[in-house]
């Protein structure tokens, strides 16, 4: 996406097809085998080498794209924050119940997470190859929770609290149980995770008589 | 604690002091300065050479206790999760409340982590430098944790539901609460923290009349 808003690279002379949608699509080629590479293999491993051959290209293509290892690391990490907020939007968008969103909402994440293993890995080691990328990840993240739940506690839809420390804890929660499938292997399916964390998050621990 | 497990070092010959209490403040020098330089450079970066400079130690002397950066490191990683249980486990013990108990494991916890924030971030980069002690790690955690709340809910003290599932929910929330201080700076004072967080885990998003 950045290339085409930076409008380069330009219309290619010799090919039919404009460079811009080929270019799209190899550094999408490139952009998918990093992702894979990177997060089996770990950063550190992980070679430009390793990644060009995955995804099918000369090694010297990969530089055309992107300037380094780092760099394609920082735009895996931006990407999966992306896809993550389309998915989650178009699961709970227009939904008047703030409840059910919330519902609906985890059952996005963890479903993603449980497709994007690798991307999953890749935005737990940001915090040590890319400190920035990682903090704007989860700050925009945040930032948008606390609005929801800001917004639905002043429109009465949920018990009053702040937002912000909501929203850190909620983060908390999805993130866990993403981790506890992908990192420790749970099998519980996403459908009964799902409940019994709604249920947590909806009417807590205590007990009502 | 190792060492002395396996009953090396033995006796000094030369020193007044037992070889063995010697031993181990050099060897818990060694791991303090370890925890600081590691915490602070990441794994990759820090050298064992700043380790014992840190530590005010030779190089050479390292070696007397460590095989390896690896080695000290997964001793930091299990460390960090033995004095966490210790503080929990003081902060709740004997209470009869399980309500009560989670408010205070969550402010021992949280106290911990900001006294500890180079031990907090060697935890999160042993998935990627130690993957089976940051397993073990989680694990160990999540099966007490797991242990005390089917307790509880046995006992009638909480709400019915999947301990095991909750277990990995309320950690989460832990986490991430820790991680907004440590990694995200955010300068809330942690009995806010608490209280906001023990209203949502106790009572939920649910507005009740």
């Amino acid at each position: 996406m950045k290339m085409a808003e930076t409008g380069t690279p330009a219309k290619d002379q010799t090919g039919r097809e404009p460079k811009t949608a080929r270019g799209e699509a190899t550094r999408r080629a490139i952009l998918g085998a990093a992702e894979k590479v990177i997060g089996r293999q770990g950063f550190n491993e992980a070679s430009i080498g390793s990644i060009t051959r995955e995804a099918g290209v000369a090694q010297g293509t990969f530089y055309i794209y992107f300037s380094s290892k780092d760099e394609v690391f920082s735009e895996l990490v931006a990407e999966m924050g992306r896809m993550l907020r389309h998915v989650i939007s178009e699961a709970t968008g227009g939904m008047a119940d703030r409840l059910e969103a919330e519902r609906e909402g985890l059952r996005a994440f963890l479903t993603f997470v449980a497709s994007h293993p690798e991307l999953y890995r890749i935005v737990q080691e940001a915090q040590f190859v890319d400190p920035d990328a990682y903090r704007a990840y989860f700050r925009t993240f945040a930032e948008g929770y606390r609005q929801g739940l800001a917004e639905a506690a002043e429109a009465g839809a949920i018990r009053p609290g702040d937002a912000d420390v909501r929203a850190w804890a909620l983060m908390g929660i999805a993130r866990a149980l993403g981790e506890y499938s992908v990192v420790f292997g749970d099998t519980t399916p996403i459908d009964e995770v799902v409940d019994i964390a709604h249920d947590l998050i909806v009417d807590g621990l205590r007990k009502r008589s």
